[in-house]
This record gives C-alpha cells, structure tokens and sequence, in this order.
C-alpha cells in the first residue's frame, strides 16, 4: 500500500536492533484516516473469503482490526493478556513470547465468542518472528474454527514469520513488507 | 442511546460488586456496526466544539475513542500504561488508580502528541469513580492543552465519577447512564 510506505519513509524512526517506531501514526497516536484505508484495503483482499469475525491481540493491533472489521461488516474480538489459569474451561489460551519485552505471556478470549461455524481473519500491526500470529492461529483451532488468512500493517520481511505463516498455506497480506532497514535507509519489498 | 440500553440490557451481565460485563459486544467481542454509531453519536454532541484529538487510554477504551475520531476526522492518541520513569522529559505521566485490579499504574503519551494548540476530547468505555479520565486530564493540563469535554459509553451514575467532571466545569457526555443494578434489575437515567 503505497500510501502507508509513504508515510513510514516519512514519519517511522529506525532504531539500533531492528527497532521500526511508528508511534506518531500507527499505534500511541493513529492517523485516523490513513487506518481507515488501511482496514479498507486489508478487507478487499479477503471480501470473498467469507470472513465471519476478525481477531487481534491487545494492545497495538486493535484499531487496524477494527478499521478492518467495519469495512467487512463483520465483528471483531481482542485476546486479552492475563494471567491466567489454562484450565478455565470458559477461556482459549495459549503462550506468546514477546521479543519486544523478552517475556512469555498467556493471552486469553472467551470459549463462546469463537466456535466451528467461524472463519477467523487474524489482523495484527507487525509481523516480525510470527509469535501473535501463530499464537492467535493456535487459538482459531482450537476453538475447531476456520482461519480465513492473516493481515498485517507491516511485515519485517527479513525476518521469519512471513514464511513461517505462508509455509503452513495461511494466506497473509501485508499492507507494507520491508526489506532492509538501517539508521539511514529503509526499502520495501515490491508489491502489485 | 437508546439502541445501547437496549444492548446493554439484553446481552450485558451484572455481577457482584456492581461489576457489568459488556465483553460480548463492547470490549473483547466488538458489534462493530454500534460501536461505529456510538462515535458518531458522541461526535455529534461535540461537532462544534473545535476538537483537535481524541485522547484515551488503554485497552477498553481505543475502539469507541477511534470510532469518535473518525467521525470527527481528527487523530487519537491513547495513553499506555508503562513501568515509568516520571521525570523523563519526553513523556507525560500520570498515576492512575484501577478499582477493578486494586493497583496504582503509570500511564504515559509522548509528550510531541499533545500541545497548547490542542483541544482535547477524552474519550473511555466506562465511567464509575472517574480515575482513569481525571488522569488523563491530568496529562492535558500538563500540556497545557484545553480539554474540551469527555465522553463515555456508559456512566454508573450511583458512582460519584460522574459529578466529580461535571462539578469541574467539564462537558462529559455518557451514551448510557445506569441509575440502579443488581442481579435481576438494570435501570437507566432517562435522556434526551
């Protein structure tokens, strides 16, 4: 979406350790209309795949899941971190390891929000290592749902949760994928 | 909001402690379609009021502060709640009490996203005591930005929250009032 590699070019902050910030627009303070598009744009790319419910992860994932839930006409779920007991029969659990905080937290959603009649879109702001993603997806089956795909607004493409996620034939779109990135260039990779 | 009671009234559950969970349509599980007319209905009542940004904080209160800020056609910015160094010169902080965990947390923007041009909106999911908004106040004082009322989906008004903001001159809607609840009774302060 060139809109959106406009605007991190623009406005998105390199730091040492592959750190990409994008808090003055993405996530912290959000360009309302720029994730307005960006839901729009996620949501054609999956507007015949029969999307019952869209599902993120608290925190920073909520507002592109939602932007995207509202162009699909569909609801949207957040799991929650917690902690928690994995027995409660009324939750779906599971672990997610954060590189961001080098901390494994559960993240939880209630049994009855998901069931077997659903087809999950999983919408989260980064891809990097693919631990929210594969979490969330783990999630999807256990609640014996469908996985629709998985969106994202920024894929580090030089990481390997991309491929780890198309290599299971989950079909993934990533609004922006970057290639390289250092303190004074950053590159995307190519896309139609 | 008379499509919210209804809601509330249908699918919202009362537990002990006058706790209201609304997790299956406004926080965790989201009815997208309301949650988008509840920002519209809260940005109706501030449409000329010369609002710059929605301000909220994490986590139950991003969706409806967002949806607000599209209707409005400025940005949002939620505060994060941090493990915090109070003194450092980049960031707002404020100290917020949460009655729901018994726990003092920090919560902090950037302090580049609000200043003394800004008109500030706070927006939040509900309002009992009204830490979490007389915080977030707080913070657009320290900037010395104009705060231009605060808005709520839903007001436990046998809570002293609510007179706390009016009392301070604050213009605070609230799409929904509760007067009285318990296990087997809900009941609302009439509207306009």
């Amino acid at each position: 979406m060139r809109e959106l590699e406009e605007r991190i070019l623009r406005d998105g902050e390199v730091y040492p350790g592959g750190v990409l910030k994008v808090g003055s627009f993405l996530n912290q303070q959000i360009d309302t209309a720029l994730m307005t598009k960006m839901g729009q744009a996620i949501a054609e790319q999956f507007k015949d795949d029969g999307v019952t419910k869209i599902l993120t992860i608290e925190t920073s994932g909520i507002v592109l899941a939602f932007a995207t839930a509202q162009a699909l006409g569909v609801p949207m779920i957040f799991a929650k971190k917690h902690k928690s007991n994995n027995l409660d029969p009324v939750l779906i659990s599971t672990k997610v390891f954060s590189y961001t905080h080098q901390v494994n937290y559960d993240v939880v959603i209630a049994r009855d929000f998901i069931d077997k009649t659903d087809n999950i879109l999983i919408v989260d702001d980064f891809l990097a290592k693919g631990n929210a993603i594969l979490g969330l997806l783990e999630m999807v089956e256990t609640a014996d749902a469908n996985c629709a795909g998985a969106a994202v607004a920024i894929e580090k493409g030089f990481q390997s949760g991309g491929k780890k996620i198309r290599d299971l034939g989950i079909k993934l779109v990533s609004l922006a994928i970057i290639d390289s990135m250092s303190d004074d260039s950053l590159t995307f990779v190519p896309q139609d």
